[in-house]
């Protein structure tokens, strides 16, 4: 039984060209003019793409004795909806857990998923086990990225101790590290600050997490990997300094890789002054929302290749979820939705505006991403082999945004009112049409897991150079006797 | 009558893995494991990578009553001796010059070239006939790329003005403005103040034109480009103060692209200093040589994507003609060789330190030229359908760079003594084995022209944005009567 | 006949304390508590400052056979209404013009002059004779700054060459050259284009010299300059890109000042969007009015010391002066007043923000415009010997701008209805009460030229370095016969 | 009894001008032409300046069950002998110590001393203890500066918490935190990783603090200081990373100060591969000595005036105590010497130069730093009034550095053999000659403690902006019931 895609477009990160496509057990089989098979579907007037991934979620993330309210049933379906077809979320050990023993905690989550996923580990603690089951996760459980939090003071946030001490770990591993980049510390000291002056609105959690420590936290998780010699992740890059920290380590030869959010790519700190509570208290997010300089930087890190990826950290909280923190904004889940908008929010401020091309949107949305994560040509690429995660973009396709229509388990959408033009005709997962002009056909538990090897070319390259100008030992004429 | 080359690993800019190409008609036709065909090149241990693109070349060019010594024929074959599949050249009429006259007569300089061959246009003057002209050069000659030279006053020089007016032009017609980058005006004077102090030895050429002038220059032509609405491609970037002005471009969202030469990357000033005359006359090229910290600059650049392709700016002169500026360095002809050595080098100094992958190489020698020139993926590529200009690469091979075994019709080689090791066992220009081994098999005149078409995807983006954020004229409740 | 100054806090460019102060013949004769003299002004409550120097302003300039329409007389009154006890205007030969005569031209303006003045002298053509008279200037007419202008194509406006001619001049004469740095060849592109595409509204001003523009010239002169090896000043430092280009300079080791004006570190673009064409048509100057991200560049340069000086560009044009330019805006007349506003504007959003301390106050209006253009201490300074130029400024005194109140001579004033605290009880020039209490009391014909030497500590410092750094000559071990 | 200082130039921070000085009681109190006194000193042919003010010493600092050799008497006679007048050293509390106790066991050690001095207090821990004393430390005892150690894990290091903590006490206090700006946990463990790989000599001291590692402290403490609304002063600022951090952070109206020291201006990392250990482990000091272009950087920030001031960090181990870390680099005492050479050097290698002019070099040895440090203009001052620490610079003696003939008790000198031009004829401390043509008449005991008061001008303005910009509460129109 073979599909096939006619009269589209194809559209990669690097080439734009008129072909079919045909596939077959969920691969490519062959790209061409005039292909023939089994299920035709109509592609005139749109754009062939490789299904949107995203590098940053957390579907059923734990939180405060309840959970983040889209699994990874919802989470994929809306994730597909928009043309996303893979997610990478993010296995959390609690600070002294076993990492093996929250890999499989976040296993059990996975069984209804509707397209492919993977998982990051997060590094919650050091010692002696985490060193060693590390080794164990990269060659034995195909994850080759490591989150570390530098806020959340308390529960999952490590110091620059842990820190070089994993970066180095993932060096020797091949892994790549990944940062949440805050001074917890400075958070901390803020929150409490704030709320002992009767800042408790949601908007204090704002003025609890300015720019400047996000990106005093990137340059600190900069410096470090560079001296643990490993390559680094930058999650949710929100702001200028930030985005300045790593431009300039790229400048001076790092390997570091920036990921804005659609979020901070399009909204903006106003938000957080709507006289609603709701409203602003389901805007709350890490970091926080910024201005408009500070999204122009990040439009222009997209094409200038600064910042590499775009995400959404999709963590979903109901309004009575975030209602938690009425009369305390510490105690505000943090988290957005973002999964079904990404790929429609980025096409209309991005392509329709010019400030990126076609071709690199498909790079921020997917190939990027596959790329770093060490998931392609499987993912992320439109070749004969690679897996057919694929959306067939309809760029005249328009809605406007309302939670009344979404996929998400939330009853409310940060973007709501906004409209988008581009919109997924048809989105595959490993070729099973997901999504066919809005209506949704997905399958539960057709996700599988995507395993992600180590030692990247990036990896290999860091590592020959770093041995090459490691210090030396200078050669001494003779050393005196101690003077102890 | 197919080709096949079998057992090699493929590296592309964005892939590397094991299989067999197939080759009929000077294109690929198949890439798979255990192909077959007629004529079989052995690949083990090798890398099969496109061949690379030299965008900057001046063969045969015309100079004081006499020409650049390599011609189409020395220059592709030493281009092709090193795993180089192509060069791009550039037409340059003479102030005054209908732009189809001169590129007639560079037209004629191709027939015997050995490889596939495009050219620049440059921009010496302005009138009405060449704004006509440039129409005609882009839709008809399939030529979508116009050099600018800021310095060589009284020459080839055009001034802001006129730079503006041909920005203007090629924004028009979707074509890309280039610059070489120096500030003539000072330059001129710097030589006419060197020579008048009796500073008139090489080391005044490098005098003549620090760092500092070309930083100027770079940030001017970026400017203009910017104000006129187009992209920009700065050749032979050599310094961190033209770097640092395109990153702060690119960080602006502007479309600028910098081009850092192999012999910028590799030799420093210190040539210059070398007691013989010969040897530092030899080394005289705009812009001169520069120290560590620059070339640390430029391979950050590399690594980073703030500078996406390296260049030869080959232009050969031999020590007699070197040697018509004894006396008085502005006479010494500008230009150095390096089209049989780009590769080599860059893999040496480059690959094997760590530096760059080898993807980021073939990024940098082949694809990410192609790109920018808008002749990929027919050139730039190992696709299925792309020109079959093929390098395969042998990373063990390696020699001492010397004068006496060079392709060059010159008599000596700037990176002379120089140890490289990977080397091509064979080169393939669409499809034909040209090297073997170090054995020469090229054939004259097998070397055609490349159309290359306007309208990038960068070049209609960038148009998109400036529609949308163009001024917009005040509607004003009332305007007074004129004053005059 | 003395005359103290009783009871006020004396601040100065790095001092506040408590004393009198006595003047006599012009002169500060004493310092120190419980002073007795003839005259006594009661500066209770009050800070006793050095008068503000407003380093550039155009009084009675020709334009379009007119002239701004503040003379030396009325400017002058404006200034010390304002606490401004110097002006430094700019001779303004026309091309071809000698310098000395233009020189005669503008000392028969001053005759009327309230208070004390100095000139620079504009460069806006080179020759031989320009070469010869600007000797003369500094050495005999005790003028020490050279005025450039990179824009007014066709009127004013120098080229590269031109610049570098006279920027070595002032090297050797010990001067120091000023830039007006706008790129003119860009502007007049694109005044010619906005004019043809309808754009004639005075909003068409500021479209047509976008701080881009400005950027890229202060870059340019800077590089100039350092080539050249004089020190730079810049004036009407408007934008982040240019201080950015100071700043860049500066961390190289070059000595480069920064001038913003009070309009730009107040004044906003939106003021060209007003309905009102008048409204606009006043607030034409060059450069156009910035946004909120450039006066925060601004003022964070004033106290991080990366720009020293605070000035108006006063240039004072009636509403039918301006209206000139109806239907075409290249016709505005350029120029605002803000004499008399520059001090109580600076104090209001400066000193009452915390943005600045007072002494920084002291240093930017007054202290460090008398060092850079060498009459420090004569003037500038509150030192026993320094010229009585005093304001006694009362920090709580406030009135409302308007035009209705105001000493100059037109008919508007930019800042209409912004209410300022800070004003003075009290302005002195040398030693003669202009101003109390909002009395004006200014003597027609007081004021006096003062003459500034050459050679300052800094531009004899940036000699030496540049002659221990300047290229030397390699030694050759012989050197072939030319190749001619 | 007077003296006059007779036949000089004077210069201060801002002025050079002959005048002669009479001195009674330790004060200035006249200034002028021909005085006539009791004691004459002939000033012909020098210049007469605000004595050197040290801001940053270790005199007999205790150290692994010994001290820092050069005490109160013999690092001020060291001080006195090279132009310096003032040191400001450090009151070290062991973690859990009394501020106040600390402050008793370093008043001890000041009874021989033969200049003025200061202390800044070091804050090592944090508690409520700490958080009121250092309320009678600013109010009582006159000190209001607080350093905060970075690095020197498990003895003198704070962390984030303890540090924003202390930052912000320094706000409310008007005091001035300071910073040793090295990431102490990154120090550590390249320490720990160092010696395990066998690299245990002293130029492994400097491969264990690169200048990242230093960069990323002085960002990290830069940005605390601004969360906290203090400004912030950065100890031994000795590289690039460190001062491109301060000057972004001026650049955005923060109000940090830099220190480089004349070691990091003069002395380069390769001391450290000399073949003899004694040699490299007298160098060991933190930060270690850097390379050329963070020399340039430094000089450059001297001129541009984003590093304002030149210490020494004097803290001198003898040869026999360097040898603690023969076999571990880790326990090298941490110190060099310089107190003698500061001024000599500084003049040499700047002023005769061209690099700063002989103002600058006052304002960056003497008048910023008193300013800084609000104690100026008692001291850095020449003034009537202020106290008569003053130098007699004679700018053509001459003579090469020599242990052998220094005034410090150690039995080495890092700037040994090398020759400067320019030292003190006289010098004098609070009017009395300590130092006469190379003659040691220093009297123990003459110094005394400097009172310095908070709340300089900064520290006002600094905080009326942060209480103008502080968060603001938004107004609901309702909240909703928690939803907990």
């Amino acid at each position: 039984m073979t599909t096939i895609i006619k009269n589209g477009t194809i559209v990669t990160a690097d080439l734009t060209y008129k072909a079919d496509l045909k596939i077959d057990a969920g691969k490519i089989i062959e790209i061409g003019p005039n292909l023939t098979g089994d299920e035709v579907l109509d592609a005139t007037g749109c754009y062939v793409m490789p299904g949107g991934i995203d590098p940053h979620t957390h579907l059923e993330m734990p939180f405060m004795g309840t959970y983040s309210s889209d699994d990874f049933e919802s989470g994929t379906r809306a994730a597909l909806s928009g043309g996303t077809t893979m997610v990478v979320d993010f296995a959390l050990p609690a600070p002294g857990q076993s990492l093996l023993e929250a890999l499989d905690m976040w296993d059990n989550k996975t069984s209804r998923a509707n397209c492919d996923f993977s998982f990051h580990m997060a590094i919650t603690w050091w010692g002696e086990q985490v060193f060693n089951e590390m080794q164990t996760i990269v060659q034995d459980k195909g994850i080759n990225s490591f989150k570390h939090f530098m806020a959340y003071k308390g529960a999952l946030m490590v110091d620059d101790d842990e820190m070089f001490h994993s970066f180095q770990r993932c060096a020797e591993l091949g892994a790549l590290p990944m940062v949440h980049a805050e001074n917890g510390d400075i958070v901390a000291q803020m929150q409490a600050k704030l709320l002992a002056d009767g800042n408790n609105g949601p908007e204090a959690h704002a003025y609890s997490r300015p720019a400047a420590v996000e990106g005093e936290a990137t340059n600190r998780a900069i410096i470090i990997a560079d001296m643990a010699g490993a390559p680094l992740y930058v999650v949710h890059t929100s702001c200028e300094q930030a985005h300045e920290a790593i431009r300039r380590a790229r400048q001076n030869g790092m390997r570091v890789y920036g990921e804005p959010l659609i979020q901070h790519l399009t909204l903006d700190e106003s938000e957080y002054a709507n006289p609603d509570w709701d409203h602003a208290a389901r805007r709350v997010m890490s970091p926080p929302f910024r201005n408009k300089q500070h999204q122009d930087s990040l439009w222009a890190g997209l094409s200038a290749g600064s910042l590499q990826v775009v995400a959404t950290d999709h963590c979903a909280f109901t309004t009575a979820q975030k209602r938690f923190g009425v009369g305390d904004f510490t105690k505000i889940p943090n988290g957005t939705g973002g999964l079904e908008d990404r790929m429609p929010m980025l096409w209309t401020h991005g392509v329709a505006t010019g400030r990126i091309t076609m071709n690199e949107f498909v790079a921020v949305t997917s190939t990027n991403i596959a790329k770093i994560l060490n998931m392609y040509p499987r993912k992320g690429a439109i070749l004969v082999g690679a897996d057919a995660d694929l959306v067939v973009w309809d760029p005249k396709r328009s809605k406007t945004i309302s939670a009344s229509a979404q996929q998400s388990a939330i009853d409310y959408n940060v973007f709501e009112g906004k409209t988008v033009t581009g919109l997924p005709r048809y989105t595959l997962t490993r070729g099973v049409v997901a999504i066919e002009e809005g209506t949704i056909k997905t399958r539960e538990g057709h996700g599988e897991f995507v395993k992600r090897d180590a030692f990247t070319a990036v990896n290999r390259a860091l590592s020959t150079w770093k041995d090459i100008t490691a210090p030396r030992k200078v050669q001494r004429t003779g050393i005196p006797a101690s003077g102890v």
